[in-house]
C-alpha cells in the first residue's frame, strides 16, 4: 500500500486507547498515532519497576488524555474501553527474570488483566479492533531456524506462558465471538524510551546503560547466541499496519529482523556507534542460564503477507538514533545516584 | 515391566497426594492405591457444581484422608504437601461451557492454584513426583489425525488455554528448577464415578445419564465427529505408571483410545450395551458449536515407550461396567427430584 498515505487516512480522527502508553513502545506508538492525526488515551499506572516513564511523552503530552489507571482494575478499564475504535494493548509484566521470583504479578498482569479488558469490550464494545504485543519468548527455544507462527510453542519462563495464555485469550475471543483481535509476537525491539534503569528487560537498553555509563557490558555464555531485532519505529509501523486492516482479525504475527546478529556482534557494533565501550564474556548466572533459549530469528512473511510490513531501520542506524536520544535526555533514564 | 508387581513395590507404604480426590479420576485412583499399599491423602472442597462426591470413596473412605479443602488455598496446600512422595493433581476446573461463562474461576483453579502448588513443592518439597491432568482440549482442532505431542496447541476455550498454562508452569517448574513434574493429556474418560448431574463435563456421562433416566440422547451436529476415549482403570493405570518412573519427569503425555468412534457409534453401542435407549440428531447449540473441534483421536506411542502402557478395556466392557455401577448406584448421582 501507498503506506504513509493509508494509515493516515486509517488513523486520522479515530479513538484510540493505548494500555501502557507510558511505556517504551507505547509512547513511542501515541506519537506516531498523534502524527496521524488520531484522538490518542492512554492508560498506564507507573508501576516504579516497569517502563512507564512521563518523559516519555513529553513532546505530545499536550496532545494526548493520560488516564493513570492499572489494567488490573476491571471497572476502570470496562469505562475506559467503551466508545474505542482500536485498542493497543501493551501493558504488560515484561520481565522473564520477575516472572520467575513473583509468578503471581505476572499471572495477574499478564493473565486476569487480559480476560477483563476482553471481556469489558465483549459486553461494550464488541467491534473495537484489539492488538495485543505477543512475545517471542513464547516459542521458547526454537526447533528450526527462522521461527514461523508454525512453530510450537513452549516457553521456558512463567512470563511466557502467561503472556501465551494472554495472547490466546485475544484469538478466541476473536474466534468464538468474532471479535477484531490481532496479536504480533515482537522480537527484540529497541529504540529512545526504553527502560535503562535495570537490566531485567532486555539486554539492549541494559547494553545501552552501559555504554552511557561507561561501564563494562557483560555477555553471558559465549556471546554466539544469534538475535534478531527491530527499531521502534519499524515496531510501531507494525502495530499501525495490523490495526488498520481486517486482514488480520484473529490472526498471529511474527515480527522479526532482516540483520541476524550475535551477541558479540550486536554488541561490537554498539560499541562502534557509540565511538567507544567495552565488554568482557561471562558465564551465565544461574536464573539466567535456566530461561536462556539459544538462538533466535523469526520469520516476519506471513505479516509482510497480510500488511506489506517489513523492517526499514538499519541496525547501526536504529542504535545510533538510540544512543543520540539517551545521550540527549540521560537524566530521564538514568539517576543521578547511579551516575558513576 | 510386569506391571502389578512393580506398582506395587513403588507404591506400597508410598505417602500420596490427591488433589481433586474425591472426583471422577481421583477417587479411582483413590481405589487403585490403596489396593496398592499407599497412603493415601485426598484434597477436595466439594465444590457443587464439580465432580467431587463422598460415596465415590465410600468403599475406601476408612482407609484414606480427606482434607476437605481448596486447591487455591494457598497455606492449606503449603502444608498439606509437605512430605509427600507422590501428588497427583487432578482438582481442576474442567467444563469448557463454564470456563467461557465465569473466565475468572476458571484461571484461579487451573492456574493461580497451580503455581502456587508448584512454588509449595519448590519451596517444601522439591523432590516430589507431579502428576498433572492435562487435557486433549489443549490441541484444539486437529490439524493432523491421530494428535502426538509435536501437534500445535490451540486450544478453542478458555479452559483449554488455562489448562496449558497450567500444564507449562508443571513443565517449566521441572525444566528450571529440576523438580518432577509429568503432564498426561487425558481424552475423553469414562467410567463409575462421574458427575451426572449436568451436561457440561463432556458427553459420555450425559449421555449415560439420559440411557437411565430414559430420555433421548441429544447428538449435535451430524454425529460423524469421530472420537477416542478411555475406560478409567485405563487412566489410572497410565498415571501410576507415569508417577513411578523417574523416565516421564519434565515430559508431557497423550492417552488415547485404540478404538476410534463416530459420536453416532458410540451411542449405539452404549445403546445396544444398554439394552435399550434412544437418540436424536439435533443442530449444535451456538455456545457448543463455537467450541466444538470437530474429529480427534490422539495417538499413546509416547507413553507406551516410556512406560509400557496401552489401553485394555474394550468399549463395550468399560460402558457394561459403567452402566451397571450406575445402576446400583444411581441415587448417588441423579437427585430424586431430577427423575421423571
Amino acid at each position: 500500500m501507498s503506506d504513509r498515505v493509508s494509515l493516515e487516512s486509517f488513523y486520522d480522527g479515530r479513538d484510540c486507547l493505548v494500555t501502557g502508553g507510558l511505556g517504551f513502545l507505547g509512547s513511542n506508538l501515541c506519537r506516531a498515532l498523534v502524527r496521524l492525526g488520531a484522538r490518542v488515551t492512554v492508560v498506564d499506572s507507573l508501576i516504579p519497576e516497569y517502563g512507564g516513564n512521563l518523559w516519555n511523552v513529553h513532546d505530545i503530552e499536550d496532545r494526548i488524555e493520560i488516564q493513570f489507571s492499572d489494567v488490573r482494575d476491571v471497572p476502570a478499564m470496562r469505562y475506559l474501553v467503551g466508545g474505542r475504535q482500536v485498542i493497543f494493548n501493551l501493558a504488560g509484566q515484561v520481565s522473564h527474570v520477575d516472572s520467575m521470583v513473583d509468578p503471581y504479578t505476572d499471572l495477574e498482569i499478564n493473565c486476569r488483566a487480559q480476560l477483563s479488558m476482553l471481556e469489558a469490550c465483549r459486553a461494550s464494545n464488541r467491534n473495537v479492533k484489539i492488538l495485543y504485543a505477543g512475545t517471542r519468548q513464547q516459542y521458547g527455544r526454537p526447533r528450526y531456524l527462522p521461527v514461523d507462527e508454525q512453530h510450537l510453542v513452549q516457553p521456558t519462563d512463567v512470563n511466557g506462558i502467561n503472556k501465551m495464555a494472554g495472547e490466546w485469550y485475544h484469538i478466541l475471543y476473536a474466534n468464538t465471538y468474532g471479535m477484531r483481535a490481532t496479536s504480533l509476537r515482537l522480537t527484540n525491539s529497541y529504540g529512545p524510551g526504553m527502560l535503562l534503569k535495570h537490566g531485567r528487560q532486555g539486554f539492549i537498553p541494559w547494553f545501552v546503560r552501559k555504554i552511557l555509563l561507561g561501564e563494562p557490558i557483560a555477555i553471558y555464555g559465549t556471546g554466539e547466541q544469534k538475535r534478531d531485532m527491530n527499531y521502534v519505529e519499524d515496531v510501531i509501523d507494525a502495530f499501525l499496519r495490523a490495526g488498520a486492516t481486517d486482514a488480520t482479525d484473529g490472526e498471529v504475527y511474527n515480527l522479526g529482523g532482516d540483520e541476524v546478529v550475535s551477541l558479540l556482534e550486536f554488541t561490537e557494533t554498539l560499541i562502534d556507534v557509540a565511538g567507544g565501550g567495552r565488554y568482557e564474556v561471562t558465564p551465565f548466572p544461574e536464573e539466567m542460564r535456566r530461561i536462556d533459549i539459544g538462538d533466535y530469528y523469526g520469520s516476519y512473511e506471513k505479516l509482510r503477507a497480510a500488511t506489506g510490513w517489513e523492517p526499514r531501520v538499519p541496525l547501526r542506524d536504529g542504535l545510533a538514533r538510540t544512543l543520540a536520544y539517551y545521550r540527549e535526555n540521560r537524566s530521564h533514564y538514568i539517576e543521578p545516584s547511579e551516575e558513576g
